[in-house]
């Protein structure tokens, strides 16, 4: 077992029910010797694989996720309850709690996609960003633990200036993304790399922790093996309140996902 | 009471039940004398303003929803669970049941919005359409009843050549939307007019029927008085399912809505 399906693994509990176990290794250590914050999209993983255990479709299409509460490494639950069973698409609602308390409630829509259909592109894939050799990992020494450590994340260096007091003035990031641990990408790895990013308004005067509130997300094709694409864009902060767009391009040159995400971020532009 | 706010309002029967009665004021026949189908946007407002009762803030800022089955005129009730209060949010669960069967199933975050803070847009405005005046309605004679009479939309002509066998061949559709009624746009209306268009892969070699699975929209700014402009555009087409973004725009110029829905499309492209 590799380290992801390890930490995303559910065990089924009977009646709906799964038990989890929430794994430091998709977290991020907050500060030193703080406590962990797991990343969104693992959790959104660990729900998936319960919600698609419980369905008759062998794959999550759609998800929109409520983020309640940050979760922590540890026991954790997730309730699922079919809502509707159809020949093309199935819907569950699912909560992924921890002490009894909600973390992510969600809608899930699952159906059964063919790895061999090809997609039909109505336009244009983005800008081709520099190969993972020439995006350097965000830190000089590689992080030893967490979420930096379990996912290699090769940050295009034209939107890395912010780093040193120059962000690009738009709302915009992208990295090439894949699991250390040699998991290939799958609808669980997408999960994951559609949260991956550092927030789109870091570049846009809008810098500082940026948490989720709602995410929502389509997986429009099975992904091939290699690097995934990972760009995120934005049109908007009113109130604290900001959107970002993330599509996942897979090494086949194909759209895999695509998400929304609202979050808050700071009230006033610097 | 307006057509619009008398066939949206919801009566508390207590323990976050709502009883509402949906009105053919906003469906479509599917043929003559055939059944009514009432549009996604209508039952969605019916939902929100359940949530929104049910909730301690003012404004429904994000909803997702899936769309189980049709509804139809006649009663039904919404079902909302309160799953986390906050200062600056609040999240729920909501439902649309008819006949004791759930139409809808949706996550909702509210939270109060301030009308006079100005939004910062990050991005450009479409392209501006032409005016109302210069956008004739859809048929020649307008129809006296359902959606079609009630709402009143100007598509833009550059994008309406489909009718004539000349669709643009990219994925768009826009719009201006107004309730005929007389009702200035508020969140409800706005959850009407983001899911008002005519599908955008019509323009893309995909006509037909297209049933929303998923939908999730956000509520960026209270919308000033006067028409909305309503912007459908789309990525990819695959397996029969295909996604559509709106944006809806206010006479003062600010982005007020912005939506992704998944929805089925035809599976071969003409």
């Amino acid at each position: 077992m590799t380290i992801f399906s390890e930490a995303t693994a559910v065990s089924a509990e009977g009646e709906g029910r799964y038990r989890a176990e929430l794994s430091d290794a998709f977290g991020f250590e907050t500060k030193q010797d703080g406590p962990v914050v797991l990343n969104g999209g693992y959790l959104m993983a660990v729900l998936m694989r319960a919600a698609v255990a419980e369905s008759s479709h062998a794959h999550p299409i759609s998800t929109a996720v409520s983020f309640l509460r940050p979760g922590l490494p540890g026991p954790a639950e997730v309730v699922v309850e079919r809502r509707r069973e159809g020949r093309t698409a199935s819907m569950l609602r699912a909560s992924l709690l921890q002490n009894g308390e909600p973390l992510l409630d969600a809608l899930v829509t699952t159906g059964t996609l063919d790895p061999d259909e090809k997609p039909v592109h109505l336009g244009e894939p983005p800008a081709p960003m520099p190969a993972p050799e020439d995006c350097p990992p965000r830190g000089r020494e590689r992080p030893k633990r967490g979420f930096p450590a379990n996912v290699d994340m090769r940050f295009d260096p034209a939107v890395m200036g912010w780093l040193d007091g120059n962000p690009t003035g738009r709302p915009e990031m992208r990295s090439h993304v894949r699991l250390a641990g040699g998991d290939e990408p799958d609808p669980y790895v997408l999960a994951l790399a559609i949260d991956s990013l550092i927030p789109v308004v870091t570049n846009a005067g809008f810098p500082g922790w940026s948490p989720t509130v709602e995410l929502t997300w389509h997986l429009r094709a099975l992904p091939a093996p290699g690097w995934l694409c990972v760009y995120g864009s934005g049109r908007m902060v009113n109130q604290g309140w900001s959107d970002e767009d993330v599509e996942v391009w897979d090494a086949a040159g194909n759209l895999v996902a695509q998400s929304r995400q609202l979050a808050r971020a700071a009230r006033t532009r610097k």
